[in-house]
């Protein structure tokens, strides 16, 4: 829709994060509540870290806001000012959008690790069941690594150079889910059906490779979570040594889809929708 | 411009009010980004009275918000809370808009009266040196007030049913405009070049007269800020009796020309412009 429908019955979705200039987001959501014919539209807010508190007290007085999406830096304390969170923002300690629901709550939860399991699967690659490798449990990381248990993964091993951090994570799989196997380790500790980089390894020219994928089997699936370049030097080795790859963009557009359906739209579709709430 | 075309570059304007399901500023503004070129979008926020404190701190996080406008019940109490005040703003102790200056501060002034003093001199009607009766000095009757000090009229007459805010505005004219004849009165105390209506009075099916225009010279200009309906009892009877009459409506488009030049834009001209602060 044009700028100028925007009206008093306008409701309001946000972006925040800082930096800002670089978002996608609000086109994408834009275009979905353009297509559908809804009221509806999203801006993105600078938000500076030391501003977060004062800026989301704001944020909920707008009677109007339906929902907001979580950059950085403000993931991991927007997961302690939402008044509820979803298990994936729970298992991450962070989120990337919170939604108003019906009762006036605000209610959090983490889509960053979905979209990259949303992924694997539109690729056909199933997870039930299987052995996965995560090297990297920070942000990106600790959100895959609460996906994939949600997916039913049966062993999930994870290495990070933060023990602390790691001990911290593992803890909280752990406890969201007993029945999966989870625990440090490398990637030695194989067999495993799919391997995953989750640090930023790879984004500078001569970064060391995150882990050698040559020795693994040609069966193992390589993901990368980096989206610049597209295919990085891992992703490279693995092609070359006959390796199924997943490139990190294909974990954004299943982040957006599934964003969209916490706030109520199917961003797929072209019929309009109520976005209602639960 | 397209809602999809919203980026993290946009600079945003917000108007606050509530009720705001019938705002048409956003559309305004809007209309004239996109005319212009100008990265920029107006969103209405909806922000009940008891919230305007945690709102407005809120607000004030977000980088790369430039300007707010201000409707009821907002404009008395965000008087209080901007950094520094224009001359309108402080005469009537109220403000509709606020801009971010360009060393952080917020300014805030008022611009209700403007549109009508712009409205009359737009019909070729010249205020400096005139004498001006107006009734009800509430929150257009103030704004208006301190707009004729600002346009130069030589005698100001107010009359109000509630004593102490119409010594109040007085007052704080007085103290603005110490050149300026302004105290209280009656439409007995001309003669007068303009006499205004700023009461409520016509809005009512039944509705009292706010005062009677017939006993005035001709040549008295006769002006109603009402809106709604476009034509009041008052002007009807002004218009029998010969005098000449303002509507509402024409103040309406001068306090948006106002309020953009405030924000740094030319609401009139075709070309693309910075939006730059003083």
């Amino acid at each position: 829709m044009q700028t100028d429908q925007i009206d008093g019955l306008t409701r309001l979705f946000v972006i925040i994060g800082d930096p800002i200039h670089g978002v996608r987001t609000p086109t994408v959501f834009n275009e979905m509540f353009g297509r559908k014919g809804i009221n509806a539209v999203m801006v993105a807010h600078h938000l500076a870290a030391a501003d977060i508190e004062t800026g989301w007290a704001g944020l909920k007085t707008i009677r109007n806001l339906d929902g907001i999406v979580i950059t950085m830096p403000h993931k991991t304390p927007m997961s302690g000012l939402v008044d509820s969170l979803g298990i994936n923002g729970r298992v991450a300690g962070a989120i990337n959008a919170a939604r108003r629901n019906s009762d006036g709550t605000w209610e959090g939860d983490m889509f960053d690790g979905v979209g990259c399991v949303d992924g694997l699967k539109r690729q056909g690659h199933e997870l039930a069941g299987r052995s996965v490798f995560l090297m990297g449990i920070g942000g990106a990381g600790s959100a895959i690594a609460g996906a994939l248990a949600q997916a039913g993964v049966k062993r999930l091993v994870v290495q990070d150079i933060d023990a602390p951090r790691l001990e911290r994570v593992v803890e909280r799989i752990r406890s969201a889910y007993p029945e999966l196997s989870v625990g440090p380790g490398t990637i030695g500790d194989g067999p495993f059906d799919v391997v995953v980089n989750a640090t930023p390894q790879g984004m500078r020219e001569g970064d060391p490779l995150p882990f050698d994928p040559s020795p693994l089997p040609a069966s193992t699936l390589v993901v990368d979570v980096i989206i610049k370049p597209e295919v990085t030097p891992l992703l490279t080795l693995a092609q070359k040594t006959g390796h199924p790859t997943q490139l990190g963009r294909h974990m954004h557009r299943g982040q957006a889809i599934a964003v969209a359906k916490f706030f109520g739209f199917d961003l797929e579709s072209c019929a309009g929708q109520s976005g209602a709430r639960p």
